[in-house]
């Protein structure tokens, strides 16, 4: 099982985070049971300390599900350490997630601290939370900027603490995939403990680049992902779990494995689409309305030879009913030959290049042409 | 001038073909008038043999704009490529980008040809095509897929035929940034003519790494990268213009430069987010709704006390007001206090837990926070 990489779950705590996406507990619970379904490893249900609302949310995540393990967010302080461990009583696996700045800029800017000093209190904080459960994971914050040597030391030391994995974000989205990949190496091979713990990936996508530096940092070793649903989360987001699912699963040759039932990513994403009111833009990858749509006349005559020709993946694979092929005045005779045969009609070639002729005029005018519009033509 | 990097605008073109997002003459127009002053090297600005629609925009953009090359798609046909050069005829710098499937799977079940017609017919189309323009683009398509020693063959033979540009494109959106970096490198080791024309870069976001593709493509010897505005294009689109050059902008390291006036991404965005109808989603890098809002309480404090810990673009340097603060059930006490403050409203330590109290319970029903509600709280 050395390439099974595990997908951990954060579009109930940093997904749910994000301005207007705020669930109810009946709500976060559905959402759960569904990642469940969707063969997510953890599911991070929340901030406990947070309020009151976000507790109890983690309480009935964790009496909800049975597979997944259930994690808390907590700061490297006591008060949120214990709200966490009392939020995850019922969980039948729980997980502490806690952590701390880890960079020069957090430590200096944020906690007017010193890098001493730091590694201290996360030392503390990971002893703390394994009082609670067994299962802890430290987050050196802002480790996409944080120095190298002092990220491996601290590293170490909340190995030595107890820690099973250790979270390297990128928090601010910052890094590109080949330097965040060095990163990830240069821990693996400097850190004389770090076999005795995963190491996690979660980034951000200020750049675009969240859904590479993941990647990049599993082909480093990397063997944890955090990631959310249309990868939804603070700013610009996280990592999208379907964009990463879907790349290691094309890319066969790199021999990730998963536990993502793909067919059920389509159907996960309108769920949390819809309950968080956060519409999916339709050029989104892999879960966008138009992810598997194929417009261009060239395109379109294409694909209708060849599926192969355009789509690197089929739409089934990921939970979409078929490829949706849409007429524009950039549609070929082919593509419109094809579309009128499934309604049915069937014509000789003078007739089609006139109705050709007449089919461009409508679509200059009415931009999408739809099968109604196809029968008001050849009427 | 060696680390230029040459950006080619194709929202009117891969982008427009989208279903619903087909515009006017005259929005077309008034999009290249805008990419124009956002400072594009090249629009590409339609597909002339397509539709008479599209062929009359082509003509105007060419008229309208001074600055940017105006660039006409053609497939590798002589019809295609007559209408492109008239389409041109009033362009003070005019391109025609002419291709051609090169990978074995569109050679074989697309045009049931074989590798050798297919090279006379590149080297015949790109010739024809320099009767009408000194700059000719050739595009060789789905080379992500192709064989590497064909696309080599193919590129030395367009070259010497008189491209002055050959476009790399990665059509289904399959490589992956290494896989793809390496294949632009091995043309710039193998193509012994490769330093009479510019290599271009072309992804797709099928797998969310088109951005990472083309910085891959760049920083392996490609001087021109091909995108759309908001990433809009064929299913998953294209790769985003924005994230792509703040992606340079941020990493002044690589030390590549553009001609972009980055302060004019977001206006251009929302002009053609609005013009086809095509919302950009909350959480889309650089231009999203939420790209510079901070909702969590830890995100928040660190926020407030120094701006560079979770910001690694200044968002006035895209042309955003400024960073958003929107209050949630997940802002800390000093979100909460330096909201009201802004407000007018200053309180006690005391008085502030009090307040804080009710907010959370309001945050826990109402989701987000607004002024108006704050101001409702306090009264």
């Amino acid at each position: 099982m050395a390439n099974r990489i595990y997908i951990f779950d954060t579009t109930l705590r940093d997904g749910e985070q994000v301005p207007g996406c705020q669930l109810t507990t009946n709500e976060k619970v559905q959402v759960a049971l569904e990642l469940e379904r969707l063969g997510v490893d953890v599911i991070e249900a929340g901030f406990p300390i947070s309020s009151p609302g976000d507790f109890r949310s983690v309480v009935e995540i964790a009496k909800a599900v049975t597979n997944p393990t259930v994690c808390a967010l907590s700061r490297a302080v006591a008060g949120d350490i214990d709200a966490a461990g009392e939020a995850l009583k019922h969980a039948k696996r729980g997980r502490i997630h806690t952590g701390i700045g880890a960079s020069d800029i957090h430590i200096r800017n944020k906690f007017s601290s010193t890098r001493e000093a730091i590694l201290e209190q996360a030392v503390r904080a990971v002893k703390h939370a394994r009082t609670y459960v067994d299962d802890v994971e430290f987050y050196a914050e802002d480790a996409g900027r944080a120095n190298l040597d002092f990220l491996c030391r601290l590293t170490e030391a909340v190995i030595k603490a107890g820690a099973t994995v250790v979270n390297i974000p990128d928090t601010t989205g910052y890094c590109l995939p080949g330097e965040y990949g060095e990163k990830i190496k240069h821990i693996y091979n400097c850190v004389p403990n770090v076999d005795k713990a995963t190491i996690s990936i979660h980034c951000h996508n200020d750049l675009g680049l969240a859904t590479a530096n993941s990647l990049s940092g599993i082909m480093n070793g990397a063997r944890q992902i955090e990631c959310t649903i249309n990868g939804i989360g603070e700013r610009a987001g996280n990592t999208s779990l379907e964009e990463v699912v879907m790349a290691m699963n094309v890319h066969k040759e790199l021999g990730f494995e998963t536990g993502i039932d793909t067919t059920r990513l389509y159907p996960v994403s309108q769920l949390v689409s819809g309950l968080m009111r956060m519409p999916v833009q339709a050029n989104k990858a892999i879960v966008g309305r138009n992810a598997f749509a194929h417009s261009s006349g060239i395109h379109q005559d294409g694909h209708l030879k060849h599926t192969e020709n355009y789509e690197i993946m089929n739409p089934l694979d990921v939970g979409v009913d078929k490829s949706l092929i849409i007429l524009t005045a950039r549609s070929g005779r082919h593509a419109l030959k094809h579309r009128l045969e499934l309604l049915g009609y069937r014509y000789d070639r003078p007739t089609l290049d006139t109705i050709y002729t007449r089919f461009l005029d409508m679509a200059d005018v009415r931009k999408e042409v739809n099968d109604k519009d196809l029968m008001e033509l050849v009427r």
